[in-house]
């Protein structure tokens, strides 16, 4: 149990870390009065929101411990609680950075590119790092009081209950305000981005810190604490302790590589900073690789757990790395899309549509060959332990895709100040690295759920101890009949919730620009509490409805159709749920991209017909990217949790067996 | 034996009535000389397009022999060949009959709706009769030469490549005339639609031709001979040669109740054609149903088999109603997708979209309750007998699907020929009860389609011997994995050919407006020919690599992964094929009635904003309704078959067991 100690330290020395380069952010100047006043509109605005989802969050998370507690058991109510608490945290100290680093952004961007870059992707780094370091000490702890990973399975749903409303309330939130910001502002008035006139405007700025800062790292949080807990319950069931520790070990091994990649993320003058941003990722993937060749053969474990966790690592990359093909503006994709728009709106969709169907292909491609690798060299287990050496990078990962909605962040404030068109250039440079991140992390994103679920699915066969999940039983493929319609419903459900709350915003700006004097020529302030009251509260509205229902299907189907057609259902939800998951992010983003490509100027540029039909695609893709796409990764992982967390109950209570 | 004589004598009075239909619609007055010579342009289109199809499919069909005599045995050749033939001819006659009818029609509608009506139900008649009709007779007959059901494997085989190739290639050929003639003749000249000036106007009506009538009797055949042929493999795997028989007596009580159906339908005067249509088929499927239980009691088969039969019919019957509440013009869905037009295009296709995903839900619940209530009656045999009951109504609902495109060719060829107001009126009213017919056809043709691909599912298994296909074995859910991406990825191949192949299309008609002096003025004629070809040409080139690249990888998996691994490929693309058909179908279906909603005068009517935003949403649904969608009802049905018919090879070849 002594090894568990570099565990919890690593888990320790991670928080520190966090903390000292939060207050090496905070440190910096924040600019001047104006500057110090939009970011506080900002930070109030996402302050209210945290807090209205987290009082809503509170009521859920009570709930569910009682039920945990009168139909399970006490240390399943523990630790449920203790995951939630520990991904609130790490989402709300993400947040809270990333309020501070924005501006701080702007005000060194005063001073030049490279001084503002350490800026926003510290900051970033205080989210990647706060993540790991919650997950790896709250595990490590936990495991070292109870010793069973089974009932640490609390900690990993309560972490995924959480990341969903984080992630699915953030996403319809983040594309409320979005969409109700440019329909009335940029179409139907007339103003530029990011235009101070605009009520919409703050709670639009809000919608990139709520939705991509503390939704992607909640997103992630979740995966990485699943892939863990479950690499554990496999290990432990195979291999006893030593089983159940490696896949903490290696977690631990990923902590403190990437804690070394985030300090030698630096850009050089005139550098590109998405290379350099790509750069810690590689040095951190191959600091891993040899801690995690140290960490298995000093402790004498078979090198084939090692070439399975490197058959994961392998796949994280690939996946992100085509996803970043069907997504990047240099790429055919993009430009065939963006040259079909000359022919209209309906040809833009149907090619992006096509285009974001074809993606899929690759990134199956490559979950399925780390699977047959990892099986082949480690059975189960090597699945799992894949799982694991993907996820080993989050804390590099979430570093620098935090640093893509701070930079966002910063350049509209620098707009909403008027700042020099020097500084907004150099911010949007920034901002464009930020993108391509965003791309290859959402691939990897949605990769590292897909072997977390596999993984997942091979534990609750563990935790239900049946033999089989057979196809030719009829349950069972009514089962995945069932669980294949659940991703497709989760989604058209928050993208209805989105058009709804949209129309709710549009209303409201329309009628502000209407109604307060002035307000169209610069001398009155609008409104902008109330927009993001009408984002808040609506993204908790129609966020609700989908979970709860996902969550009721499994236990129902659970109850009814037995433990083995439960076991069918999360197999046709993982089936549907990654396939509409990719296809949603990639044609979403490749639809963004091909507007941003008509608009350097091909295909008769910004406020040509094909610049049009670009940016209604681009508009049907913001929700399927922002919303719906990567909401699925945590659908699944709490579906599997639920499962297995409930699998006892399920047991003495089903009608089938 | 001798109740094959049964199947065997109405396969024949099936043929015989249609042929009795197809002279008394040949008797029938063909109008002006105007009027027959644009449906003798339809025609010729129609025929060059079969002709080059035909003869692209008898190189095709040379080569499978080929390869199933090299690599099988002469039986399954030889029953491939006349399974092609078969349905080959269906496809032939009920475009012929089609050709003659739609002029027919026009020419009777001078007198009156009520005389028009049995023209074009009479020509739609002939194609479901025969259907069915070469289905029974054929089957039968070959089962009673060989006696061995693994043997007529070949017949279905033939039967769905065909279909697959009419289905897809009529797809991509429809809706590349119709994107074609809509963007540059409604769009950019501002012509009305079915303007004789516009040179694709007649590759349009060709359209409806090999798209709707040739092309959706393609597909419900191969359904229909799927169903049965798994069903006698079943059958006979449990029950010997009573088992194998029933399906083929049940196919035969189906063909009589459609036969007696088909005479019944009559329109009262001053009633709604849609009315007559339905009762038709309710009344088919009541005479079925009594009939049905005849059989079974007299020959002495368990009563549960009678209601795994009806268990089936219901389903089906269900399904149809609620795809048509979610694309019925007269429901919320399609209201609310055209209320949010008002927001423009892109929030009207989120919401279409997702009222696409959210439709799938009742179908699926009622494809898995038939699944199990067969099941519960008489085990995997029922499931597979339940296929058979739902699709034994296939001669009414393919004569009343028929109906359809006739009409709609009537009405073409009337506003081509500048008749009254009046007749086109008429025409209007019966093209309308079309659409709906066509909306109820299509849930069931997907409902049919998805209880036949689990009972080939389950002979699958039955043919290749294994017990299980266990979810929980690594390759067969990396064989799920990509069985799920099949479905997805063949849909976008298809749509981005429709797309390239209307972009062709679209340089051509704006060539002719350009270069032809006199064609917008009506002086000079365009040429039509031109169009025809290219539609032709294109639609075959683009439909061969998705058809080619889904038989590939499912041999491909066979032969590397296994006969369980295939197995779980063919769960997986079931799972997401009729998933996808579903929500294409669905969706398409409400973005066209939303279009057509508010050109009723909703929401600003005709020309408004809305209306813009409506017909952006109804050509991205065009390609999913009538090309992709329905195409993946068949592209499942082939690939099952192709697994099951070269399982004999996977299972001495295959590099894993």
């Amino acid at each position: 149990m002594d090894v568990l100690m570099i565990v919890i330290l690593s888990g320790l020395l991670s928080i520190l870390v966090a903390l000292y380069l939060f207050l090496h952010v905070s440190r910096r100047e924040s600019g001047s009065e104006k500057m110090r006043e939009i970011a506080g509109a900002i930070r109030e605005g996402a302050i209210a929101f945290m807090k209205r989802q987290y009082t809503a969050l509170g009521v859920f998370t009570a709930a569910m411990t009682l039920i945990l507690l009168i139909f399970l058991d006490r240390e399943t109510a523990l630790t449920y609680v203790i995951g939630s608490l520990c991904s609130a945290s790490a989402g709300y100290f993400g947040m809270i950075v990333a309020l501070k680093a924005n501006v701080r952004t702007t005000n060194a961007a005063l001073e030049g590119l490279e001084k503002a870059f350490p800026v926003a992707f510290y900051g970033g780094a205080v989210m990647g790092l706060s993540i790991v370091g919650l997950a790896v000490l709250g595990l490590g702890v936990l495991y070292r009081i109870f010793g069973d990973p089974n009932l640490i399975l609390g900690f990993s749903l309560g972490a995924s209950t959480i990341s969903l409303f984080a992630k699915a309330g953030g996403g319809v939130y983040t594309k409320t305000a979005d969409i109700g910001a440019d329909l009335v502002g940029k179409v139907e008035v007339g103003i530029p981005e990011d235009d101070p006139r605009n009520p919409a405007v703050i709670a639009d700025n809000v919608g990139d810190n709520v939705g991509d800062v503390a939704g992607m790292g909640a997103d992630i949080f979740d995966s990485y604490v699943a892939s863990l807990v479950s690499a554990m319950l496999l290990g432990a069931a195979y291999y006893g302790v030593s089983g159940a520790i490696l896949p903490l070990l290696l977690a631990a091994m990923g902590v403190i590589a990437a804690i070394i990649g985030v300090f030698l993320v630096r850009v050089r003058r005139g550098e590109d900073p998405g290379k350099a941003l790509n750069r810690g990722t590689y040095i951190t993937c191959l600091l891993f690789s040899i801690l995690a060749f140290a960490v298995i053969y000093l402790q004498g474990y078979d090198l084939n757990l090692f070439y399975s966790t490197i058959a994961g690592l392998v796949a994280g990359v690939v996946i992100g790395v085509t996803s970043d093909y069907f997504t990047s503006i240099n790429r055919r994709p993009v430009q065939v899309i963006a040259e079909s728009s000359q022919t209209g709106a309906a040809i833009n969709l149907l090619t992006g549509f096509s285009y974001g169907l074809i993606s899929i292909v690759p990134s199956i491609v490559g979950i399925c060959a780390a699977t047959i690798a990892a099986w082949f060299f480690a059975g189960l287990y090597g699945i799992a332990i894949s799982a694991v050496g993907m996820l080993s990078i989050t804390g590099m990962i979430v570093s620098s895709d935090a640093y893509g909605p701070i930079v966002d962040n910063a350049k509209g404030i620098a707009e909403q100040a008027g700042l020099e068109e020097e500084v907004v250039g150099s911010l949007d440079l920034l901002d464009a690295a930020g993108n391509t991140t965003k791309a290859i992390t959402k691939g990897f994103a949605i990769g590292a759920a897909a072997l977390t679920v596999l993984s997942l699915f091979a534990s609750y066969a563990e935790i239900v101890g049946i033999e089989r999940i057979d196809l030719m039983k009829p349950h069972v493929i009514v089962g995945a009949f069932i669980g294949a319609f659940i991703p497709p419903l989760f989604s058209a459900m928050l993208i209805l919730g989105v058009g709804r709350n949209a129309f709710r915003m549009i209303e409201e700006v329309r009628r502000q620009f209407r109604e307060i004097p002035g307000l169209m020529e610069g001398r009155a302030r609008p409104d902008y509490a109330r927009c993001v009251d009408i984002a808040t509260k609506g993204a908790l509205r129609e966020l609700i409805p989908p979970s709860l229902l996902s969550i009721a299907i499994t236990l129902i189907v659970g109850f009814v159709l037995g433990v083995e057609a439960l076991g069918g259902y999360l197999a046709g939800s993982i089936l549907t749920g990654i396939v509409f998951a990719l296809y949603m992010a990639n044609a979403g983003g490749a639809w963004d991209n091909a507007k941003k490509y008509i608009e350097e100027g091909y295909f008769g540029g910004k406020g040509s017909e094909a610049h049009k039909a670009a940016v209604v695609g681009d508009t049907v893709g913001d929700p399927f990217k922002d919303t719906a796409g990567p909401s699925l990764n945590t659908l699944l992982c709490v579906i599997s949790l639920v499962a297995s967390t409930f699998a006892p109950l399920i047991l003495r209570y089903t009608l089938l067996r």
